[in-house]
């Protein structure tokens, strides 16, 4: 499946009041390679694996596998993982006809909070909320796979 | 899963008359890191993903984990894999009350070929076939992850 995602940073925790969902994420990487990423992902009582492969040249579209399993499994596997691990919640806030996902992130990433919106395509519309910041779509840096190398409290600027 | 695996290399292909079983497997890796390796196989009909943790000092045991996947999906993560796909035809060999596993290796790995036993205990005795060599338990240049690597057919000695 090829999914289409752009990112932004949020300027304000307005988002919270309209959220209708809330969900505590712990995940690690198996491989934060840029061609090949694999996650285990713990997001409530859920668990997945999941593969991503190489973003296109604009940032957009990206090869994406994923696969659930057992939540005992997944704390196995996040034993297994790279130093990093990433402790977030995850808001879920419609804006007209979609839906996005805000992270906020914990520990070494505390202070982040970023939005996920997925299109059907690479040029469709949708409303940008007030608390929407600036677009970070293919900017490496904030890719989960990196936060867990690199986390924010490390960044210079 | 902890799996206590015996490696030997093989002296003649006597093994190939006493096989009960014959699997193609076509595999790569997602991540080829010692501490973490992500395997994704296809074997005969089916596929798998498979993760495996860091080998204990011995070099007999190893956490192991195993998901059946679809053969098509797996095609696809293959085509994510590193690069040195693996190419080997498995042969299933009984010898007393255990089964040995024999590779025989293909492409740039043509030439070399490997008899696994599983066993129930690091001390478990088990009867040596005529045509198994010197054993090669531990030795982290059999490893497939690192055969896909650096193939036999580079390797010096």
């Amino acid at each position: 499946m090829i999914e289409i995602e752009r990112k932004f940073l949020v300027k304000s925790d307005a988002f919270k009041d309209k959220a209708y969902k809330k969900i505590a994420i712990l995940q690690g990487f198996l491989n934060t390679h840029p061609n090949r990423t694999v996650r285990v992902r713990i997001k409530g009582e859920k668990a997945y694996l999941t593969v991503k492969g190489k973003t296109n040249k604009e940032g957009l579209t990206r090869f994406e596998w994923e696969k659930e399993i057992k939540k005992t499994d997944a704390h196995s596997l996040i034993d297994l993982c790279e130093p990093g691990i990433i402790d977030k919640t995850r808001y879920l806030v419609k804006s007209g006809k979609h839906t996005f996902e805000v992270d906020e992130f914990f520990g070494d990433n505390q202070g982040l909070m970023v939005a996920e919106v997925e299109l059907k395509s690479e040029t469709e519309d949708f409303e940008k909320p007030d608390w929407l910041g600036r677009e970070v779509t293919g900017d490496v840096k904030y890719y989960n796979s990196q936060l867990s190398k690199k986390p924010f409290k490390k960044w210079e600027d």
